[in-house]
């Protein structure tokens, strides 16, 4: 369990926790039934208010949830994790033979824990969580699947991220992981800094 | 000089250059003048066709040179270029104590060559590349700096991406980076790949 090391990130500095480009796990949840999903393709698209934007396809459940609920949450998975990532990217909550949708969180064993502005569960385990409001906006949902959320709370795994930083040495298990294809990911090395080069002579 | 490494990207499979998250570096050229600068925020968008999205402050002349053009590059950067990274993501192609805006490839060093499809210089060294033509839409480009472009060609150093697949091993100046904030990076690991569990028993 996660809970003892679970800290707030101030939400001026929740965009560092996608700012690298880890695949995500979308959750959703409304009128009594939830759903989560595997997304690469999510980013922070401002920084004050927060906000971040994923594309989530017209096929996939959580995003009937997303838009019935307006809120939904972005869990940041880590390497321990991978299979998780892998098998609710590739099951579908929509189950037809079923007469409800199935339960992830149930079928595959998932924790969860609650929020603290929006029904959506959050995943157990992860490095980071952000909490969001979807903001609206038909063209981008309907013409790119596209969806703008506000982030109204942010958390994190103070092992590997404080004070605005990761740091994932010595917990290579809580690394993030970066998906290619296919159930092929990259996982997250360690940290560099760059430098301003001088201006050449000329 | 990587040109004899450089392979084309087939479309279909372009989107993997970015799907892991790394910052690029955005190059766009107009009217006799060009510029590059870094961008944390870009990630693909669709398959097919091929399409990315990218957020471009108001404040940076790259975005003037794209909106001019309609064309843009988005090149993904390596290791070995980090302080190019940092130092084209630190400063501005506009500099109003000139009579033209500072050439950032002229004052750094920095070596060029042609795409097949654009008017934007492409960064020798870098990991990949995606040739991009601008869908203008004013909303998105107004409301959330937001800028969507049509992959139109793409090309990878076949050292570390072929077959559709990132290999970095033996190669790690030429790992893709990552940033998270104030010039300090993460440098992408290995691979890893995710299995699909199988359910609970219940």
């Amino acid at each position: 369990m996660t809970a003892s090391h679970r800290r707030p990130v101030p939400l001026a500095k929740c965009y560092r926790l996608l700012n690298h480009g880890p695949t995500v796990l979308i959750s959703a949840a409304h009128d009594g039934q939830r759903n989560i999903m595997a997304a690469a393709w999510a980013m922070p698209l401002d920084f004050q208010p927060p906000k971040v934007t994923v594309v989530l396809d017209k096929s996939v459940w959580t995003r009937q949830l997303l838009e019935g609920s307006g809120t939904f949450v972005i869990n940041v998975p880590t390497l321990s994790q991978i299979d998780i990532v892998e098998t609710v990217g590739s099951t579908s909550g929509l189950d037809i033979s079923q007469e409800q949708g199935l339960d992830k969180f149930k079928a595959y064993g998932l924790e969860t824990f609650a929020g603290s502005h929006v029904d959506a569960p959050l995943l157990e385990g992860c490095a980071g969580w952000l909490e969001c409001r979807l903001i609206p906006e038909p063209h981008n949902q309907n013409q790119h699947d596209l969806f703008i959320g506000e982030v109204v709370a942010a958390w994190a795994d103070e092992r590997v991220f404080s004070e605005g930083h990761w740091h994932f040495e010595g917990h290579d298990e809580l690394r993030t992981i970066h998906h290619v294809a296919g159930g092929h990911f990259l996982v997250i090395g360690d940290g560099v800094d760059g430098k301003v080069l001088p201006r050449s002579a000329d």
